[in-house]
């Protein structure tokens, strides 16, 4: 007996083997979105159907439960203890659904969201629906089980694998309280900058001058691309592995900026990723910690780095140098035309203030749709009043900008959004830390010395993978736990200031 | 017991599942070759490592063993019965290999091939030593198995992977016989064009421009840009899977032709994949039925077709509309261009005639290799003697152009070189039978009528599979098994007629 594998190790090299199969899901998915031509659909769908399958399998092996309680009783690291902490919330996880279910979840929203990418040019809500209906249910499904498992409500459950530790209760709380400050700001903001005029740049702006200028953005802000590339899809994400990042984004010849800032959002999740301590590469431990902490990265770069006067002055030149000099790309102008707040349907394209509002009308639907106090059906009525009142914007009719905007419901991605908020919260919490212990960071940033932030946050959060919970890592990062006055306070600062 | 699942249906099911783990494979084969950036490669290594120990695991499952005894007193149709053949087929091949030699060979070939890539720019002979004899010595394993399990040579052994029925006895008739009358031919066409002056292209050639020929070539020829891709890599293939068939090519700006006939050349192959009868996909008997027919459709498009005057003449007006007007693109000139014989060091750029000498040299150094006559360190001084006795070219201390120009040695594959030639031999055949059954046949390729081509080679080939083994499907198609004069004669037609 005391010659047999100890248990820790029997587990560890079962992620490792998850992790290797697991790569070639995430660069086929990459490919889905980026590469594949229309007729490979079905065929994929099959394939990345029965490797989910198989993942789930080995995931919900029965000698698992078996090793990670012997493991428990092994003389295990604090490293060790936090990865087997994080592989028993992973076995929980993937033991509360059937394989059936898994590989029916992957057909469905492979479907679903194919088809998704013509009905949303055809704003096909009918379409859309019949396709959606399954993957809603099977969502359901997902939720009741998820939790029976934890003890959490269903829609807490399916937050739950984002966002380990966040509750509706907590965010009743904390969008509660945007609520009840936000639209007065965005009519304060909205009322100070029109009295700020603004030059539009003038297009065509070509494709390849706009690749060029993304990819020497990126680089600046210290993307590898000996390790990862960028791409363009319909909906810009980040995928691949952390050996080998997938960035994707999308042109439009009469508009760069959405581009650009999209792309200096994906390069914060991709340094992240490419950050991530090697050595741990595979081990739940060595992942990055939360959906919400990953999107404090990206919202690092875009809007605590990406619209900040001293980074805007850096960035000014090279629109000049991608697209010839333009009255819109003086730095000042630069600055408004980054900052400009306006009441939009689009998320990806809202600006940092009402960002908010489109996440919270988002949650305020898919939380009671995976509760099932409202159906698919209901979502058009919900979103056109939520808009209203939140943005002053009708849509109407307009699905296409409305409810078929997003790729995450078509792909049955429940519990996601309010990651975003919570991310940008997270992002004003981590300069505001910053600028407590590097009370000069702003003349950095303006004389073009980046490294001091990335410093920091490779130090505070991508070096530490999920070795913490979020809250123990929120802590030693910031000396405190979430506090979204720190948001509230860079929105004053900035828009107001 | 009457209940029990015909064993039959449960080994269709495996091949499925084979087939869609197999595709996620593919894909990130062609990503590797496509798009990888360099740090990629470890990860990606592991990875393909990984699945292939799975898929060898699946197909080496005992349970098959038992299943296909079983299978074979089942009332099966004759399609069945075909499948059946084959599964025997790919379980006793996959059986003979460990799963410990396929991980080891996977990780080895993956390091050389990555390796070679930079080596072969830098004609770094001796670097590339170090990785390929591992390879070697993995693939000698191989072949030691295989005989054992088959009754056949070593070599024979690893080429009936590629080429069932075929052996080096048949080999040694075969080439023996192009040995025979292929110098004097090429003396002979030598001498004919010294007569006949070409005019050559005058460069650049945008890559831009060339993509869009490529593409238009490829669509005049029938392939379905809906079910599959042309990127860029090193070396060209054709990969994927037949509903999403991943074509490669490579672009010079100072040479459009080769990269344009490189693209002709894999459309054939492209056209076999997506032409496979659908319903069978997945299934042995529903995939292609040998290298050599393989490679006999992409020559029936590259030489048969591509160089045929009629064909020749459709080409024309297109380099034209792709580069603007130049003398080199007339017709006359064109085809002369095209057939122009020319005793060089490439392979891949190689004439329909000089191709031959290239693969018997092969043929010549990788037989005596596998059957440990020879060693690796003996390839330079082998390949430079009979570079130098075939077409009277010195090769000594060219490696790049040399030993290192193919992708197959550093990527294991042995035993494959064989069926280019027998390939262009079966395109002959295959033309000739056309020509039999269609005396027209010339004068429709001329006035631009390729669908009769297609449907031939549909109706014998592509629709076939792997429904009849390679002798007996040469003989439906073509009234005869396979006969070295139609190369002979097609060869004498086009280039002394």
């Amino acid at each position: 007996m005391s010659t047999e594998t100890p248990a820790y190790d029997a587990l560890s090299a079962t992620y490792t083997r998850l992790h290797r199969l697991g790569h070639l899901q995430s660069i086929a998915s990459w490919d889905q979105a980026a590469n594949m031509p229309p007729k490979g659909n079905e065929a994929r769908a099959a394939a990345m159907s029965e490797m989910a399958a198989l993942l789930h399998r080995l995931r919900t092996d029965p000698a698992m439960q078996a090793q990670i309680t012997r493991a428990a009783g092994e003389p295990l690291s604090l490293l060790q203890q936090a990865n087997l902490r994080e592989i028993r919330r992973d076995w929980l996880a993937s033991n509360a659904l059937p394989e059936s279910l898994v590989q029916r979840q992957s057909m469905a929203t492979a479907r679903c969201e194919h088809a998704w990418r013509a009905q949303r040019s055809a704003n096909d809500w009918a379409g859309f629906l019949e396709n959606f209906r399954p993957v809603l249910a099977l969502a359901r499904e997902e939720a009741a089980l998820l939790s029976d498992e934890t003890g959490l409500s269903r829609y807490d459950a399916l937050m739950d694998r984002f966002e380990p530790g966040m509750t509706s209760a907590r965010l009743r709380q904390i969008f509660g309280d945007v609520r009840q400050w936000l639209p007065a700001l965005i009519r304060r903001v909205l009322d100070k900058q029109s009295g700020e005029p603004v030059i539009q740049p003038v297009g065509p702006f070509a494709v390849e001058a706009q690749r060029h200028l993304c990819e020497r953005t990126m680089r600046l802000l210290g993307f590898d691309f000996e390790a990862g590339r960028l791409d363009v899809s319909t909906h810009p994400f980040c995928g691949g592995v952390p050996e080998d990042v997938r960035m994707t984004t999308r042109f439009r010849e009469d508009n760069f900026l959405s581009s650009l800032m999209g792309t200096i959002h994906e390069t914060g999740h991709g340094r992240y990723e490419q950050n991530l301590p090697r050595g741990l590469v595979g081990q739940p431990v060595g992942q990055a910690r939360s959906m919400a902490l990953h999107e404090s990265q990206s919202l690092s770069f875009e809007m605590q780095l990406g619209s900040h006067p001293g980074f805007v002055a850096h960035l000014a030149p090279m629109l000049a140098e991608a697209f010839g000099a333009q009255a819109a790309f003086e730095p000042q102008n630069l600055q408004r035309l980054l900052t400009r707040v306006t009441a939009g349907t689009i998320r990806v394209d809202a600006d940092e203030v009402t960002y908010a509002a489109h996440v919270i009308l988002r949650y305020e639907i898919e939380r009671p749709l995976i509760e099932g106090e409202i159906e698919a059906e209901d979502i058009p009525a919900r979103w056109d009043a939520a808009m209203m009142e939140l943005l002053g914007v009708d849509t109407r009719g307009n699905f296409r900008d409305g409810p078929l905007q997003d790729v995450h419901w078509p792909s049955g991605m429940f519990g996601y959004f309010p990651c975003y908020s919570l991310g940008a919260m997270y992002s004003a919490q981590w300069f505001a830390a910053m600028r407590r212990s590097m009370p000069d960071l702003d003349t950095r940033i303006a004389a073009g010395d980046l490294g001091a932030v990335f410093d920091w946050l490779r130090d505070k959060v991508w070096s530490q993978a999920s070795l913490w919970q979020t809250d123990e890592l929120t802590m030693r990062a910031s000396g405190e736990v979430l506090n979204p006055a720190h948001f509230r306070a860079h929105l004053e600062q900035r828009y107001l200031g």
